[in-house]
């Protein structure tokens, strides 16, 4: 094969990404990313990875020392299917909240361990109240884990979690509590070891503004109890006894060639957050999306969500009638090198998902995204007619 | 929790990276992954996937259109075992040719699938005559498939898969051709097409010059025939079915967030190995391993692998009696920024692992590892009087 000089170089466009994720990284997290690699081997990158597993528990609130915390090589989904996978056999009951695309992805994903699971759903919109999952677990009392969602990014909503940790504590079953942390992880509180958490995945490209690539994992001390006295083994990308000793209990068990770049940005992406402060950087999502949700609804728009589950970080803006969503987000793209979300899935309504997460929690994002609804939709007499 | 200013910076140090693998990422691929981020539903983001896939055909040779070639999200032991999870049901017989720790991991990883491994074996440094798997291909003619790695990494040994895959194909039956390209990609010939490869994994930080995160992966037609037909799902983090539908045949059905700046640096790296033409990135790679060759046999060192089938990319060097061969990599590290490997796993045998790869496959990289070896060993009695 010869040379060859005429393969187009690669010539992305700038972006605004106010969608449901990936967001902007963070100027600090792109600048870690440029630092000498060192080898997956290299006495000095453990203590890089040590060092980002100290933040890590400090981001999730995961300071018991029975869990264990560290991020999983690859994005969000895989970091849901090392619980599913690890958490659930043949024969097991998983109870799932389903009220959008990323619960209707846990229930499927664990069918495909062999588990029977018991879907408890509602409108996309909406959550799915604890007491039905309760009563859910009521019915089935042997149930391996209660799944839920806990900033739903199809639609907005945020579970409460922390009531339903509480109730399942209360109760003293050994019914592990599951959670999806990938819109949350960085935006909002998070409590592993407070809310009782068993398994709480997370990504790296929203909240935590560093790009996608790993999924920040924690399992409770419990949970690895289970995951020890499994009768079959799990897929080796996914074991957690591997891992641990890879990660965490050198001198060295390989089990892969970690992603070097991407833990320098994601160790960059967590002191950045601890140097902010949880708090504040909680707070800064609040303002950003309170102000983009106060302006976007004085403008006429209707949001998706019920108000009292409304997530800051995420906003899912119904489409007015006869106006064409998807023409929308065309226009934002290529007139404002802005990114919004549409609908995700064939069974989500007609909607836009604005995302103002990490480096783009700020009103000035948010802003730019409101100049973009009112300079596109100010002649969609649609939209007049509805405010 | 209030802010923190007293958190470690990252500070790793430079390194020539001369083991194993990851190699040094190439500057022009690291450029790249400093370019703007697009979301993975962005438009634009497909066009991008669709050249790389292009890319990627052509530097596999796999340009038939029946195969399906893509990277996979994650590093090369996530792209064994999409092979591995897709091709093997419980009680399906693999016959694996382990005479090292990638073909040993082959095996391993392959019994959890549930699958019957019949593991012909050779001695480190050795290659398992194709001979020997055709007989075992004989006694087990249901076989699902023969695997093989074609650079083994832990030795430095290159199997003959050529012969292997016209002696399979002049047979006629239906066994599978399963091929470990993580250390071979990009250093020297792989024909996935005319050599009759039916599942092939690549890595990206090593021939590639990128850094780890990515594997690349091509799947024959017929493969694909055998996964269609599968009676028990795998899990979702490899299912090619949604893969193929998630990187070629959008209108997106979403599968993950695609890690966009992996995606960047491999296209990169992919465009680089084509404008530098395949043959003289193969003849670089042979010119810089056999000059170090040359040299450290010349000062009495001694190497593991048969001469026949020594790879010019990875050479594993024998540590010499009484040299402590752990101590010595520890002061080329500190004394002279240099990584060279030692022996992985408990049943290497006493060598280093010297690696010219990627960006690295060059003579004054060479010349750097074997002024290392002057000052750090010239002081060896131990080595003196082998030589």
């Amino acid at each position: 094969m010869t040379p060859r000089s005429d393969l187009p170089s690669l010539n992305p466009g700038e972006r605004l990404l106010a969608g449901p994720g990936p967001s902007n990284v963070e100027p600090r997290v792109l600048e870690a990313m440029q630092k000498p690699m060192l080898s997956h081997l290299d006495p000095d990158l453990h203590d890089i990875l040590l060092e980002l597993v100290d933040f890590q528990r400090q981001v999730y609130k995961a300071t018991d020392e029975s869990a264990l915390v560290f991020p999983h090589q690859a994005t969000g989904s895989s970091g849901m299917e090392t619980g599913l996978q690890n958490l659930l056999e043949p024969g097991d009951t998983a109870i799932v909240a389903n009220t959008g695309f990323f619960g209707n992805r846990i229930a499927k994903m664990a069918k495909r361990t062999g588990a029977n699971v018991i879907e408890v759903t509602r409108d996309f919109g909406q959550i799915v109240p604890n007491e039905e999952l309760l009563a859910a677990l009521d019915q089935n009392p042997d149930a391996r884990l209660v799944a839920v969602v806990h900033a739903e990014t199809s639609t907005g909503v945020r579970h409460p979690v922390q009531e339903l940790g509480a109730e399942l504590r209360r109760r003293g079953g050994d019914t592990l509590l599951f959670v999806d942390c990938v819109t949350s992880l960085g935006a909002q509180p998070v409590e592993f070891d407070d809310w009782g958490i068993d398994f709480a995945y997370s990504c790296t490209q929203k909240a935590l503004a560093a790009p996608p690539g790993m999924s920040p994992l924690a399992i409770s001390g419990r949970a690895l109890e289970r995951v020890a006295a499994r009768k079959n083994p799990v897929p080796f990308t996914f074991d957690l006894d591997l891992l641990r000793r890879y990660w965490i209990e050198r001198p060295v068990t390989y089990h892969h060639t970690a992603p070097i770049l991407h833990i320098y940005a994601l160790y960059e992406a967590l002191r950045g957050a601890l140097e902010e402060g949880l708090e504040h950087r909680f707070q800064r999502h609040t303002d950003a999306g309170g102000h983009f949700q106060r302006e976007i609804k004085s403008r006429g728009f209707e949001l998706l969500a019920d108000p009292e589950y409304q997530l800051a970080q995420l906003t899912a803006v119904r489409v007015p009638d006869g106006v064409d969503g998807k023409e929308v987000q065309t226009r934002f793209l290529r007139e404002h090198g802005i990114e919004v979300g549409g609908g995700l899935g064939p069974d989500a309504p007609p909607i836009w998902r604005v995302g103002l997460m990490g480096y783009n929690a700020r009103q000035e994002a948010a802003d730019r995204v409101l100049q973009a609804f009112d300079a596109v939709l100010s002649d969609q007499k649609s939209l007049a007619s509805t405010a």
